[in-house]
């Protein structure tokens, strides 16, 4: 069930059965010479649809544009700042809650979220009881990164071993062939396999050091097969993460 | 073309060619009871593509939430804040201006984006000055309403006559007939035309005169063929709009 | 009645009978070569103190300074950005509010303006609900540009024809020689009658196209016979939009 | 010279020959039962146009509106957050220091405005030098109190004595009669002079012992002559003050 | 009593008792060529403990770093924004407003803090009755330098006359000697007396005329013995401010 | 090396041999019914000074207060709210980051820091390279967990095996106990091993679960003499962290 495609009366019945609702959230940057850019927004929507589809929940829309800035020295990448992602958070979930929701679960396809969505759910946590809104005390915001699943972990391993690395892997770039069969890129790749263990710093320190944008993975392995497997393990791991979350 | 299914390699080589790009921005609110939560996404996001299709335009991710914190009294809406949305469109900008974009359409499916997204645009074009970005004085922002074309407009008139209203009319909820056909629901409408004439202050007033949600509208007149005569006018209509601005 | 010349329990007695406040809001900003630069706040205070007048209302203080951030290339134009001028409307409001007033009635001199104010009046409605603020659902703005009467617009189209143009305009320029007849300026205007057609983005920009600050206007056309006739329709038909607005 | 009554070429002019600008800064705050809410703005208003003849300053928009939380219990008392005054400050100054303005006089009529004047002071002159402005580190900006004027001080404590008290104090008063002749208000004053000593922290507290809103005033002592002593007092200590600061 | 020193049921115990709670508030900003950085912070501490150990009064967190924009020009000189400091003291009172505290002494160590903190204060007094926060009408908070207590004022003028200046003082390094016996610094200083009477605008312009940073003052008269003596009257003095306060 | 302990010309010299700064960041919040509410920052100061000492680093002032909203429903909690920790931080770099400096250490004592903390950084690098600093793209920060050292860890597990838990954990306690030997506070544990396994969200709910405020631990099994084989460990471990970042 996406929110987008329901009318407000079927929210309201929802509401009577469950107070979950699932919000995928991607981010809009480069993903090196052969990755799509809307490859965590990709992913994050494909997985949240399955999981929608399998537990009976609601699906929001999808947050396409998340905390990239180390990303932005390369063309077509976009970025909130923390602080906009944070006041973001707070304004799509305080009517949320105000209508009756109370679990709010993030899947999530970009690890540079993860720090901000954690201190926006502090600050919305905060801001509700503060306003005294009505079930405040009763919210809860979880965050659930599909590329840390155990079993999606397990598969990457398997499947590609060193070659993984941790941007532009070939596990995402996989999930988006299976989702997209007719936008598979090729390009060559320079080494092969991605430079890795310089940390994370500004855009400009990022891409010095990571020159094709990709950091530690060979995305060639990908194959729209093994885009299938991670994404059944994935929605089936997140499936039962969901209802935990909801009956926790 | 769209962004996300771009690599920046691709993106930098269009950058050589055009420095324009499209962003759709819809909403998440009530459309009455029949009509999609994701209504003004769902129109913005199916027009945009058309018109990047027709146009060879880069075509960002859809900005699926905007500026209706009017309708937030019905479950299931979502808003920013005007201060928050506008925080979001600089941080899109910023970062796409210095990559070297200097045109960005805007082809809104929401009269609640509009007075926001201009106050956006105004704050945005001093900040690039005000950070001494490299061609800020050439950066433009264009809003373009796809539902205030005047082939729209005309043919609107044309189908619906007094019963298109200006929320929840027959034409937006045709058009996402047409997008989505197999999620075209019905319920009682009633009154068949909604109420008008009430001008739109806070949540809890709008929901106490628009008590379903709809101004002044009969959707049930809504098909999706009407919906495919909606999108061929606003992306014949829009696609002209587009190349008059990138070449204005 | 002038809320600046009024004391407390004078307020406190008119609450009793009205709820209802009026602000002029203007702009301190470039007028081309001959128009004042605080025309916009001029000509809104001028009719909204005719208007308080005429129905008995407050006026509040006028609000010098609006969005006027595409003209800050001219020498001696001053803007609040939008989010900043959002925070003093909710500022103003609260308040009041607070007090008992519900009908906020902005008299607006200046184009640049309505958007932020529109997307201000939205903000502060939430903001009004969010703290509990007793009677904010009863709260209600109203954006009024004098120049858009439907009076001022016949007159102006009467007097001036294509010459009105949309800034610096003989029209407003007019009701400023009524409102200061010992500051009626003159200088050469090259061309008499200034281009239009320019869309209005950035500041850098307005000023390459507008290279003396008039947008398709002749303001050699006004007199101050003309800024009365203005100040009468304009007054006229905003005390009947004031009063609508009250009993609305 | 009023920079609304100025064209912007006379600005360009005037820039030739001085850098410097007067901002008149009052508050919109209950004075008592006979005090003006208008009070601290009629009186910088009054005499930044006093001062801006004497020494031909340009004068700007008066900020009618400031700082005046603790106000806010009593109806028509309206005040900007001190956060919201440091964006409106920076948001002044900006464009101006960039037309080349680099001296700005706060002529202030209000206690409650200082602290987070000189708050906003020090921020903008930040703000200037991140912003890379030109000429940023010449920028200077002034706080001066009218009703700190020893001239004013003296006279004050000749004619008032213990009277004098602090809010809604007879030489404010005075300075309106003089200037407001037409709006002497008369009203009971209980006790006739009002209570002292207790300092400033919320509004709900400021009421509880400020019942009438006075602070250890006699207001009634006030005369239209003896504010034209206490105008002609401050014009020309501040006129004196104003060269100061030009040349220091 | 130390906060920091203290258990949760501690505090919940000290609540019963009393409802005050002070905090020292210094800088990081430069003192001359032998003051230290943190001096504003440590006399501030050190004065805070010994008022909380002499009225039995819990000592908050200090807040090292301050409103020292102008000093920035210093390397090793921190400052927040007053904008940030407002936010920050919001931050700290509200859960402590929350627990039950509503006495709040800010013993400050530096002028710069001094205009901030009041604006802070204001706005946190309307915060907390916005979020209707119970016994927000109660809640006080003092600005207390210990700079300006009359005996330290008298003792400095007797010891060091006109070379006590208004930065980098002979009484306040004083002070931190006798906190920090083991950090008196020494350097040559040139002139022995350094400059005055240049106001504080930029940091720019503040290292242009304060060149080794000094304002006025001969530090080399400082002693850990007159230290000692500062120390001794600031908490005399200051003890009896905050049981005034806690009481009045 | 304080920072607090140096004069403005020896922080001169020190950048002159090195760019690298430690910050110390903990919290205010409650440990349990035994641990100091300080914990945290006591942990982070007194290590980092440890380290500062083994490395010849500048440590900077302690920030005493960090994120602990959830801790907030526990009397002598305090916290900041993300975004003002964000502003923070920033506020800290920017003229540090003029200064010279463009390592920045966080030794940081309290994990409910360390996603905003990571959030700030990224603000933090994208607001340099905005402002044009000098050297921004070299300027990196690093989060340095005490509690996450491997040397700490698996001390931690010898001694306490599953009683460490994850808040007020003995291991903590015991360097606090190290470090404040006079202030070993001891309380009846009620259960003895506090609960575990709910996640955090808000204040409220926090308290509700984990009623005295511990998570999963037994701090009754601390000893200062623990302590110093935490401070031996950590010290060590965070000096080579230090030296390696620093060559990184």
């Amino acid at each position: 069930m996406e929110l987008k495609l329901c009318t407000w009366p079927e929210v309201e019945a929802y509401l009577s059965q469950s107070q979950g609702i699932i919000f995928p959230i991607g981010s809009t940057e480069q993903h090196g010479p052969t990755g799509l850019i809307g490859t965590d927004a990709i992913c994050a929507e494909t997985i949240a649809l399955g999981v929608g589809d399998q537990v009976n929940a609601l699906v929001g829309p999808t947050i396409n544009v998340g905390m990239a800035l180390h990303h932005t020295a390369f063309p077509g990448s976009i970025s909130l700042r923390p602080s906009t992602l944070i006041a973001l958070i707070q304004d799509y979930i305080k009517p949320l809650a105000r209508a009756g929701f109370n679990r709010f679960y993030f899947i999530n396809g970009h690890g540079g979220n993860m720090a901000t969505l954690k201190a926006a759910f502090s600050e919305t946590y905060a801001l509700l009881a503060d306003l005294n809104i009505q079930g405040a005390d009763q919210v809860r915001c979880q965050l659930a990164n599909w590329f840390m699943c155990r079993s999606v972990y397990t598969l990457a391993k398997e499947l590609y071993g060193d070659q993984e690395g941790s941007h532009a892997t070939p596990s995402e770039v996989a999930l988006t062939q299976y989702a997209h069969p007719d936008h598979i890129k090729s390009a060559p790749l320079e080494p092969q396999v991605a430079p890795s263990g310089h940390r994370i710093y500004g855009a400009a320190d990022f891409r010095r050091f990571y020159q094709d944008g990709r950091m530690g993975s060979n995305p060639d392995l990908a194959t729209p097969e093994h885009g299938k497997q991670f994404y059944d393990a994935a929605v089936k791991e997140m499936s039962n993460g969901y209802l935990k979350f909801l009956n926790g």
